[in-house]
């Protein structure tokens, strides 16, 4: 059992600071009557290199992080039945475009107005279109919100948002390329459509058919438990080689499976992102650093673009869902004002090709981590009891 | 949920890969009557470097195997009372010391009898000494052997092993630097001693405390599990600062929890070994790479050091637990022939301290590597129902 101690120590101990230093801080704010979920976040500012200096973002832990993000969502699919995503389905396809064409529209706006060159500022655009649903869908789970209207709606909206980034990517690629090709600009979100629609359709018969029947016929151990596995993370991988991100093949799974897998199967799952949420929470706290804006005025520029993104979202999405209420489009609007990745893949899209700055990297990615760090609170506010309309009417 | 696509392709398809491919020669190799565990490893050698190359051994397989050895020892504990450990306790004394005295002697009469240089053999013959109980555990408890006696027997001896290993690398790292200090070869030993005799005897009662008493008093969700981690991690963190494996610390923390830990816990747990176990034995196939001997005559070498590194092993711990039978004495030696990364570590510090030679380090890895990988099949032959002499007298 010997000589692990000079390979695995640095894992221990990182796995011991980030998981307890998350729970420590999300225990105390739930006893301050806050989301725990902005306590883990904290926690990552805390301990990461702006503040304690303890653990620096890395390979591992935003591989742990991942890991823990795709269980999530494929957890929060279990929750969420295809024909309940479907019947919200235009909603949150109102919700979805409005919710990419207003925020492109105000990044645009605000970065030329600040009087940028043009093209930069188209990529700002772009780079505010996408939400990463991930935090909502942890603040919803956490407080078994998942089957409201509102949580469907956000849900389905992630999904058709996906599509829609994928659209936006191309087109400001192929504007800064200066040569447009409508079949290279309209191919890959096609793609990503047929295969949500081919999942959508077709997933849960699948999932049944996988855990039903073929799961008899293996003989080694743990065989229901293998093929989730094998679901989720093969659905996660034909996403990405259709376009989407993973977590969205994951999600899907979760839908897929949600009506034939096994309860202990259910716990196994419940474990690993038990484990390892914490270090996706954690890891947004990891990569939050206010001291990248050097320049004065780049700070601003940078609240005003956050202002701007969050609103434009709220205002885009919200409208998009008004047709189901007031508090449903506040709460819809709200929850997706996360972005994620997708504001940094853009970011650094634009820098390779030389059309946005390195401030104006720090600024996107700045706007993501941001983004996502005020959300949760937001969310709890708004979807709690105590809000000013009645609950009932959600 | 757009964007991350680019980020993290290579993680998914990882996973999938390494995952899918373990199961599936598992499967095939349980339907050919043979231990699916060493599909596992096979599917590691075949994905890896040195058959198809899709896959590298990198800080990521690495990583989630660590994690899946950790949680596979910690389930292992569970299914182990801290008294059946201490009732067989003078066994597994005599197995551990006869265990790594043999196989000491052996490495280094081979080494040196080949005409190669005092010191070095000396180091051979060290980096002989320590077993890995990882492997066997997982045939041991994929099988319900646990309850065996061999099994506690082998288990408690692999802990003591642990603490020898201290003392031998202690030694032969003090007689590399010609300066014998008696208080810096007792010391880690003993302390690492303290620590284990302090969790086994209160070990028990901190984790009645915590997931007792101290789990009604906070007010995140899942509680339990989150106390679970926190004693797993933090036993593992202790051990590795008391000098032994975290995995010994995984190990007695799952003792220690055995009859607090509430079912659903141990399903997210079992979830967690579910996933990484396969990325542990994957592992060892990915890191075999047997062209690493360009020397036809350090080939031949390799393989006596191999035959010897195993028949000192049983031969050893034979002779220490057959005061119980010829049985048990049989399952304890093939048991204990796995050695890990102990063997690459005592080679990596006669690497360092320059007394071995790279040719020599490529050995050391190698025994590590095969002893690993012969171990299965052996330990699963004579732990079978239909071995010669009677199940009842094990």
């Amino acid at each position: 059992m010997a000589g692990e101690h000079l390979a695995s120590s640095n894992l221990v101990l990182a796995i011991l600071i980030v998981f307890g230093s998350a729970k420590l801080l999300a225990e105390i704010f739930e006893r301050l009557g806050q989301p725990g979920i902005v306590g883990e976040i904290l926690a990552g500012v805390l301990i990461g290199p702006s503040v304690l200096g303890w653990i620096a973002p890395n390979d591992v832990t935003s591989t742990l992080g991942e890991i823990g993000l795709m269980f999530l969502l494929f957890q929060v699919g279990l929750d969420v039945k295809t024909s309940e995503l479907v019947s919200v389905g235009w909603t949150a396809t109102a919700a979805a475009v409005a919710g990419v064409v207003l925020p492109f529209l105000t990044g645009w706006a605000i970065w030329s107005g600040w009087g940028n060159p043009p093209l930069e500022s188209i990529f700002v655009g772009a780079a505010m279109t996408a939400t990463s649903v991930g935090i909502t869908a942890q603040v919803l789970s956490s407080r078994d919100l998942l089957s409201r209207t509102s949580s469907r709606i956000i849900l389905g909206a992630a999904v058709i948002d996906d599509v829609l980034a994928l659209l936006v990517l191309g087109g400001v690629s192929s504007v800064a390329r200066v040569s447009v090709n409508v079949l290279e600009l309209i191919l890959p979100p096609l793609f990503a459509v047929v295969f949500i629609v081919i999942v959508v359709r077709w997933g849960r018969w699948t999932a049944s058919a996988l855990l039903d029947r073929f799961e008899q016929k293996l003989k080694i151990g743990e065989a229901p438990f293998v093929l989730t596995m094998i679901l989720l993370f093969g659905l996660a991988a034909l996403s990405e080689q259709a376009g989407v991100a993973a977590i969205t093949g994951a999600f899907l799974a979760g839908t897929a499976a949600s009506e034939v897998l096994p309860a202990s199967v259910r716990k196994q799952t419940e474990g690993i992102a038990g484990l390892f949420v914490p270090f996706f929470l954690a890891g947004i706290g990891l990569n939050f650093n206010p001291g990248a804006f050097a320049h004065r005025g780049v700070a601003v520029l940078a609240l005003v673009l956050l202002a701007g993104a969050a609103l434009s979202k709220v205002v885009g999405c919200g409208l998009g869902a008004i047709g189901r209420g007031r508090l449903v489009a506040l709460r819809v609007g709200l929850g997706m004002i996360p972005r994620g990745e997708f504001c940094i893949v853009a970011a650094q899209i634009g820098l390779r090709l030389k059309v946005i700055s390195p401030d104006t990297y720090a600024v996107l990615v700045f706007i993501a981590v941001a983004t996502t760090m005020i959300a949760p609170p937001l969310v709890n506010a708004v979807f709690s009891e105590k809000s000013p309309a009645k609950v009932a009417a959600d």
